[in-house]
């Protein structure tokens, strides 16, 4: 069972008047679900508690319209219709042993205000963060005075819904507690400004506040934010310093990390496990009460050593519990090498940010539990005895293969190259991106338990050898390739000179080792990540290197994914020329023709090479081959045919394996009509909340 | 009564199998509630069926998951549970004597499945449209078939719920029916590519399908886009005149615009009334069906003059009908002068882009007709004989007075200047932005005809002055001033040299008639529509002028209200630099120093003048003299003092408008609690809808 050196995860842990019953605490996170899903959201912290974490969070909770986040979806206690739906959380957590915690918040200058049309609110008179065209005003003793009871109230109402924790949040830049210490938000004249003293006196008084109204039986925690990276505007570290020794003793606990969000949770592009670590050891040496922090943890071993070491108390995780929400479980089982990691793609957090549920690239299950009814670790069994045969080991074919295999189907696995993974393998080898590979490692390991999965490598199959191959079922993963013509989102067709041109080249050249030499402009048309991770290759390989796009800005989508800024800043730094607004008209010998988009200004470049990122093609030659002969499936004993993943629409890493999973939790199973989820639908009344699933009358 | 000129205007239209009461056409238009609440959405729409408007549309339909539009909040008919909401639409409609109208789509690759987790769909293999990192793979034949049955089972149940008009939509290139036509997303090989008789295919089935469907008792609709201004990638007119050629009879009616949605509702800056008459006006030629088409129409002559020039059958409007719901019924009782004139801001689409309820400067009680129960034209009667003074003339205090006045309170209302309009009068003598003086000049009418509301100008008040005055309610509405010293969003303090420096000039000082000479850098750290219009202003005037912001492309918030790319093409027209991604590090003689934010690297340039534009300060002297005078109100008779619009909190001239109605609103009216609305709340059954508004079994 476990291993001994892990034995130290799992003593209890006193925070104030409750006990968390092991170390590990899943931290608040946004989930694009909130108050606008509350069945989903519930079963979604149902289920990391049900895989052993002792504390599951919220994500950050609006305590009153004045801060309201639209179109942002968090949780909500505006009044206490806002109950029922963090009572169905703290029921279903509670159901296996874990504690619940609530993070309230009131946004200040850093909400909108939207949905609520109320004025917005701030320690001095000032713009908002994210570039509404409304400010905010100056609050007065009195809102000050109104504020420290929304947020008394909302904690009530969170103890009333059953919280166990309730957070004081001033973190991420992006609660009214923090924007009260930072020097760039509040210029105020009075005892809440200047001084460090008067501005750390409204966090106080909210922790004061806190204990006061809920403090006899919920703990309550406090979420600070060490450094952000702006100098003296800022919180800095000397600083934060300062303020941990003020407030040492008067939280129940301390939750500690980097603001704002693109610094906490960074992608693993750009920072690598426990890497908040030197900023935040500093906080145990301060206080006697417990210590939260992240670092994108998923060793047990490197939690361990964050423990004896002193930098943690308790091992904090949003990422790592929705990559593998049973981690705690694995590890407690001595199952560790069942763990699924985290590969800090982010795509986690553009669930919150495009206003939709969460999705992960290594968990295909995460937001699904209650929609689909999926669960991380479990699936239904095989309904019959048919054999299938996946062909294409990239990240669809992989899930496809290990799922159904766990159904108890018996599986062949083709691959047409030498090694597993498919474009997660090459990928995983680009500049900043070795880590994804977790997303073939963890598959690879699973497979290779599974007595029922044959796989085969160097195995390219014809249309006559899957006709031949004796399976009921086939699916075609064989994943896409990069247009070289320039057609895209800007061109509905090729751009002039592309076509055949061994000047032009694209990421697949790069992953096959093709890589052009000289000066290159790496044409994106795509917006993500590709162009980015490409000419980072070029440039550190020492070629002259011009990121240009018909976009107003490089890489938009990378907003999504907290990869923007951190980007921009490594381009920069490398000395990659960033040419927006930009679109390519020709290229001709070393001449490539481009055009400023709104003043239509034509230009010449010289350059040797164009690396084009526009758009993919599925390489589907297989799938439309058997097509064409579906005359013979049935002589063949085949009973169906699919294409999944890349093959089907080229998309993301995280959209591969969600094909493959659902394939292998359809297979065989009866069709679910048009709609094959359930729904959230909108009433007048809260109370209709507990219809579907009773919960206890909040208490 | 009406005035005979207009009696056109209110004959009766035969649309297929319906007719329409009058030629007023509510065509479809988003607005940020749709399927998430449909109880304010219902009241919306309700809203103009009372105000006179024959026709009543809803915005798109998303017919089936793999066209879910996530994040953004339209209608929605996936399967039966999905009818309630609508039926409550239509039967509010219904009770008011129109027609309501039903707009389905399906959004191929146009959509995001951010939700739905579905694969998109597109004529050929391609990117999204709005930059989401998966692509849309190319129909087979069973897709093209399933989405016509999609589509003809999502008009059965428009039927069913009670719609008597059913669009099919080919517009805004945002729907398959439209992308089979374009060649840059068509590039198929079989009948349904190549030429325009098979790309039209689509087309014509899905008209024919839905006729089959329905069209025994609903009129089916095509909303059909003439040109997208692209070339011939897209819909272009000649290619649209053969179109309406080959379907001119299939169709019962045809609404006709221009594509994409920023070319149609194009704000007052760039287009006035009745712009897209040059590219729709021969349609009537082509058909024998009615037509309808829209233009911002708010004058009844230009409407009569659309209908007796043969260019409509029809007079559509979206915006018009949302600044003031009641315009048909005004010109049918006579009272033109009390139309509530659209301004063409577009604020009203920055509600579905940033996905939340609709907002419209003219009209705030736009989107509040179901949670606060507004009403645009009528308002509760004064509480008390209470005299109510209000200082200041802008929007805020213009619609305060104005609303207080329709309640019946004695209203006192004083300018300092010697205009009426604030902001509203000074703005509007900004380039392109005249037509937002309606926002004044329909208070101003409306206050004339008020015998209760006095208004006095050129009368600034002192704090003794109120004291004096005698008023039970005070309300200051003083506005707001630009910041000279340079700080804002990106800077916490002032930027060096900044203050006190003759060469650094604001908005105000534009509008004071004070412009700069010389080369201006037009620093906008605002990033909404002050900065542009300042460049303009001053290119106009023959000076250089670089447009330099912070953000990593210009007045990021433009692309809410759909100025953005008319505002691009404008500056680049003007020759207007467009500096992005730059911050000021400091202003000296003529030497600004800049920095790219990214790279970090400074340098200089040389300018005879800054025009900062960063944020606002309120004017708000007189409220802070009031506050530290409380001890003398009860003295004085004064039984509250209140702070709004700009004064409180700088914002757009909809907020303040908004400020000036909320206050007149509440005057006097019991305490709401800490939530003054109504809210949606979420749950797993449709038909819990049916509880708070009772609505008859969906037929």
């Amino acid at each position: 069972m476990r291993d001994p050196r892990h034995d130290i995860l799992f003593e209890p842990v006193k925070i104030g008047p409750v006990t968390a019953k092991n170390r590990f605490f899943q931290v608040p996170h946004c989930n694009g679900m909130g108050h606008a899903m509350p069945l989903a959201h519930a079963a979604m912290r149902e289920m990391k508690a049900a895989g052993g974490w002792a504390v599951v969070s919220t994500e950050e909770c609006e305590i009153h319209p004045s801060g309201d986040l639209t179109p942002y979806v968090e949780a909500r206690l505006w009044d206490d219709r806002d109950i029922p739906a963090l009572a169905l959380m703290c029921d279903k957590v509670h159901a296996h042993g874990a504690l619940a915690a609530l993070e309230l918040s009131h946004n200040g200058p850093t909400a909108s205000n939207l949905y609520s049309r109320e004025v917005l609110i701030a320690p001095s008179h000032q713009p908002t963060k994210y570039g509404y065209p409304h400010q905010a005003r100056a609050m007065t003793k009195h809102d000050i005075r109104e504020y420290r009871r929304w947020h008394r109230e909302a904690a009530i109402r969170g103890k009333r819904a059953g919280m166990d924790i309730i957070y004081v949040y001033a973190a991420h830049d992006l609660s009214l507690a923090m924007h009260f210490l930072q020097r760039r938000r509040n210029q105020r004249g009075d005892e809440y400004g200047g001084s460090l003293e008067n501005r750390v006196r409204l966090l106080r008084e909210v922790l004061q506040d806190t204990k006061e109204a809920v403090g006899d039986t919920c703990a309550v925690a406090l979420r600070f934010a060490v450094e952000e990276g702006l100098g003296p505007g800022g919180v800095e570290l000397a600083e934060a310093k300062e303020i941990v020794g003020m407030l040492a003793e008067l939280p129940d606990l301390w939750d500690v990390n980097l603001a704002a969000w693109y610094n906490d949770s960074v992608p693993s592009r750009f920072a690598g496990e426990g890497a908040q670590e030197p900023f935040i050891a500093f906080v145990k040496q301060a206080t006697s009460k417990p210590v939260v922090g992240v670092g994108r943890f998923t060793s047990p071993d490197t939690m361990v050593a964050q423990l004896k070491r002193g930098v943690l108390d308790l091992i904090g995780c949003a990422r790592p519990s929705i990559a593998d929400p049973f981690l705690p479980q694995k590890i407690e089982q001595g199952r560790s090498d069942d763990i699924r990691e985290c590969i800090g793609c982010n795509v986690c957090v553009s669930g919150d940010m495009t206003i939709s549920p969460i999705r992960c690239t290594q968990n295909p299950t995460m937001g699904e539990e209650w929609r689909k009814g999926w669960h991380p670790e479990r699936i239904a069994p095989k309904r019959s005895a048919a054999r299938v045969l996946v062909v294409g080991a990239g990240p669809a074919g992989l899930e496809a293969a290990r799922a159904l295999g766990q159904r108890g189907y018996e599986v062949s696995l083709a691959e047409a190259r030498k090694e597993l993974g498919g474009r997660v393998t090459r990928e995983s080898r680009l500049p900043g991106l070795a880590e994804w590979a977790r997303v073939r490692d963890w598959r690879v390991g699973q497979i290779h338990k599974l007595a029922n999965v044959a796989v085969y490598l160097d195995s390219p199959l014809g249309a006559q050898d899957v006709l031949d191959f004796g399976a009921e079922h086939v699916v075609l993963a064989t994943g896409c390739h990069w247009r070289r013509d320039g057609g895209g989102r800007s061109h509905g067709s090729a751009i002039d000179g592309f076509a055949g041109n061994p000047r032009v080249f694209t990421v697949d050249d790069l992953m096959d080792g093709r890589l052009p030499e000289g000066k290159v402009v790496v044409f994106d048309d795509d917006g993500y990540y590709h162009a980015s991770v490409a000419a980072e290759l070029l440039r550190r390989r020492g070629g002259e290197v011009i990121h240009l796009t018909p976009e107003d800005s490089l890489a938009p989508w990378t907003l999504n994914t907290l990869d923007y800024r951190h980007m921009r800043k490594r381009m920069a730094a490398l000395g990659i020329e960033a040419l927006v607004s930009h679109d390519i008209v020709g290229y001709a010998g070393t001449t490539l023709a481009v055009e400023d988009v709104w003043t239509h200004r034509q230009r010449e470049l010289t350059c040797d090479a164009v690396l084009t990122v526009t758009a993919r093609l599925p390489d589907d030659v297989l799938y439309q081959e058997l097509c064409r002969r579906e005359a013979e499936w049935t002589d063949a004993g085949i009973r169906s045919v699919r294409c999944i993943g890349d093959a089907e629409a080229p998309g993301l890493i995280a959209h591969a394996v969600y094909a493959g999973h659902r394939y292998a939790r359809e297979l065989e199973e009866p069709a679910v009509g048009e709609v094959a989820f359930k729904r959230h639908f909108h009433t007048a009344d809260a109370g209709d909340l507990l219809r579907e699933t009773p919960v206890q009358q909040a208490r």
